[in-house]
């Protein structure tokens, strides 16, 4: 081995950087990669046990909970939806979906494999899905296991109201499940004063941690129903059941834990609280209305419907039908810009672009529009 | 935030590095572990599909296959097992699985966990499972959808055979189902060779990359099976059909792949490279022998049955019956170095100690015995 042709095969440092502005991964500082790259401990050694409950503490805060079983799932934001959903539902259950968008899709998808059924409250993507309807829909199905709601809905750039939804599940049979994939640590969670009994993030997203790690919190409600089961959790690999043994009192090994990542996740964590939540939700939102307010004056269509729109995510609309996929390929190879196309009914005519965590500043609107209007004015529209 | 007491907390710049000799994770080199620190890229970006297909490319080399659905799973070697099942399971199916240790049992409770029946084969840990008692399963059991077994058994040192089991299975309706989390790149494995359907490792073993990936891969037959199947995969996360249009030429984006432990996979995978294989696996034989019949000199007694031991990985009891725990604590604690304790019935009562990887010197099998030397001597044995 060794010889002809290896000069020709990428390597890791011949990687070319790029301003990541799309729906996730989020810029990663150079401190969290730091930090990821220090040398790697076993998952029983007393100094790692130590840093994984200061992650667990740092993630309460986070999403806003004293839920004691709350943890990074040891995959990505899509393991934490399947853990999410695998541990309460047994087939036969009936679940209350909200779709309005890819990640409302996926959920229901899931539900379906599980041999459960879903009973999809559907909203044009871009719109809210009505509180009332699901609600409705709870009226209908009052042995719903669970109703869940995407709240930071990653392909139209849709904030969905969690409220009321908290509040009149609360103290009912039902679970609120909440995926927070693209909203936990840009825009407030809040899991205990809302009402939400399970709910997951990533890590790529606005806590700009590489990808691999899904941060997750049950209620004590949530485990009740877990407990209850009459077989158990179809996947071993995520059932809380046994995960919470590792990370409780006991220290029984279950699996390997991602020791590096959870290294790159405690300094993001750090890093979150060293900025402040309030600070960093203020700083998501300022620059992210910057950049909804720059793109409607250049004649883009934000998708999201007014009033709900996140500031970290955005979806646009080109101005005067272009096509997207030329002018995004462009952003890449010449401005070393990178942001997303659209998925589902939208591809080819949607732009997605992400402010967060850390590629959430002015600086980064400000570069990301000069790109798009020298692109824009040379073009042929 | 940020007053009274954080100064208590745990931080990753303060934790203290230690001599990787347990049953993984092994020790990662600097240079993978500054690869895996490179600036995070976009899943969908061709410089990381790029990558993503060098990946494939060596990991088939280390697999010994020509399959062209080989890649890491997004998640810890117990992904990978949970991958390897549930893609080819159905509930009601039949399943013999061949339990000898831990991860033979952990086979056997995900088959059983996804509604399938497991035919149990068992053995003395220790001990391999024979052969001939697998095969009369199966011809009790012609309707098997698959055979698995542990080639690599990390609770007890013990290699598992496999060549009569896989050409007993080529050309039946029986897979052949192989978990090589501990053997790959430490012994050989030569999937095509032997007649194995899907394969399955882990990274933070003999490949010494941080815990996070699962590498796998399906045969041809493997997948033919998957597309027959009368319902879906019950896991979405793990759904090979799906991955592969990520993988493959579509590149439809499933979940975000994890960026920078591909990174550090890619990079410790030129290095096997740089070794060669061949060499490798000399390597891991060698000292791993030595490290045997050190142990053998000062009256330890190996676990693995003789004919069948790991070099990378080795059981072993204590001389005299002493009590393992507070030694191996001190072990750590004074000499900075980790080694693991037994599992299940040998929880207690042994040692195991991991040559993997970039952990399997000849330096390293010296400063650990020097340590044991004086431990066992200064003590009461």
């Amino acid at each position: 081995m060794g010889e002809g042709g290896v000069g020709d095969r990428p390597r890791v440092s011949s990687l070319k950087p790029r301003l990541l502005l799309g729906p996730g991964p989020s810029h990663v500082p150079a401190r969290v990669r730091e930090a990821m790259a220090r040398p790697t401990l076993g998952h029983l050694d007393p100094q790692f046990l130590a840093l994984m409950d200061d992650v667990a503490q740092r993630l309460r805060a986070l999403f806003g909970t004293v839920n004691r079983v709350t943890f990074p799932v040891s995959g990505t934001g899509s393991a934490g939806m399947e853990a999410a959903l695998a541990n309460v539902l047994e087939p036969g259950d009936t679940a209350i979906v909200g779709v309005a968008g890819a990640f409302g899709q996926r959920l229901s998808e899931m539900v379906t494999r599980m041999g459960a059924r879903a009973v999809r409250v559907e909203a044009e993507w871009g719109r809210i899905v009505e509180p009332g309807a699901l609600l409705e829909a709870l009226g209908q199905h009052p042995e719903a296991r669970l109703l869940a709601v995407v709240h930071a809905e990653t392909s139209t750039g849709m904030r969905q109201p969690l409220e009321e939804l908290g509040a009149a599940l609360r103290g009912g049979e039902t679970l609120f499940v909440v995926d927070a994939v693209t909203s936990l640590g840009g825009i407030p969670v809040e899991a205990d004063g809302i009402g939400i009994d399970i709910c997951y993030a990533g890590t790529q997203k606005c806590l700009s941690v590489p990808p691999g790690l899904a941060p997750i919190t049950f209620s004590e409600r949530a485990l009740k129903r877990v407990r209850r089961r009459t077989r158990p959790v179809q996947s071993w690999y995520l059932d809380v059941t046994l995960i919470e043994r590792y990370w409780g009192g006991e220290r029984l090994y279950h699996h390997t834990a991602p020791i590096n990542l959870m290294y790159a996740l405690h300094e993001a964590l750090v890093m979150v609280e060293e900025e402040g939540l309030e600070n960093r939700f203020c700083r998501h939102n300022t620059v992210g209305i910057e950049l909804h307010r720059a793109l409607e004056e250049r004649g883009f269509t934000l998708l999201a419907q007014e009033g709900y729109r996140l500031p970290q995510l955005t979806a646009v609309k080109l101005p005067g039908g272009r096509e997207e996929a030329a002018l995004r390929a462009r952003l890449l190879d010449d401005y070393g810009i990178e942001i997303g196309g659209g998925l589902g009914p939208f591809k080819g005519t949607l732009w997605r672009i992400g402010l967060m965590g850390a590629s959430c500043t002015r600086a980064n609107v400000r570069r990301f529009l000069r790109a798009t209007d020298e692109l824009m004015g040379g073009g042929s529209g």
